[in-house]
């Protein structure tokens, strides 16, 4: 198989701010970030897409972004709102061919930033938006 | 509970253009597609976002969203790529407050499109929509 940067990741020998894993998913910050704590949600397991995504896999995944999407809420992050987002092929703008959930924090006014070109997709302190994400995922938000 | 105009589709008393069913989702045509095709799967029982839908539902909502996007790529509508996107919350661009997740077809060529501001969220056809799309989820794509 040709090398999939996210099984690098998955596999430890790619770095990446990690915020989630469970038996089946792990979850990492974006290092293009269309909000602060854009994470990607991804299968451990390799696949390259929805079709051959095993679908209680994609469950998983999909009760995994439910999870980070409340921990988004109830953290320092503070966000009104969580998008889910799979780009499943090139025509819908998927750029790297390992199954993935975008989980996207937004909040009250995000619109009209995103209408005044103000997304810069660039986090001035990612570790510290990690730590946020960690912390809001542990039991007690601590 | 205050009206649900989704839960009126789920129960019948609003008129849809439905394409899949199964004993937790239903699915029906968008009527502002954002493309040809352009679906929103619902879970039967209400809830109104993430935080209140029941994980194994969110799972069966996700898995009939792979089986939409692999039936779209067979169909007549040769759908390139699909996009599978839940708005949850105001500040995420969520307007109908009972959960949902857009199934969208896309094509080579959509991003030009999208740019040239030729999106006109309109379906001339949608009963042969529905059509296409009904015949495709059937096992046997007749
Ligand atoms: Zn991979
Ligand atoms: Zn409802």
């Amino acid at each position: 198989m040709a090398s999939c940067v996210f099984c690098d990741i998955v596999e430890g020998t790619a770095t990446s701010r990690t915020i989630y894993r469970d038996d089946d998913v792990i979850g990492f910050l974006d290092i293009r970030p269309v909000t602060r704590g854009h994470t990607l949600l991804v299968p451990r397991r390799h696949s390259s897409g929805l079709a051959d995504l095993q679908p209680e896999i994609g469950g998983r995944l999909f009760a995994a972004g439910q999870r980070l999407a409340a921990a988004m809420k109830v953290s320092a992050l503070s966000a009104d709102g969580v998008n889910l987002v799979v780009n499943d092929g090139r025509a819908a703008f998927q750029t790297v061919f390992h199954t993935h959930l975008h989980v996207v924090p937004r909040h009250d006014g995000d619109k009209l930033s995103f209408a005044k070109g103000l997304v810069v997709r660039r986090d001035p302190d990612p570790d510290e938006t990690a730590r946020i994400l960690r912390a809001a995922l542990e039991p007690d938000h601590r």
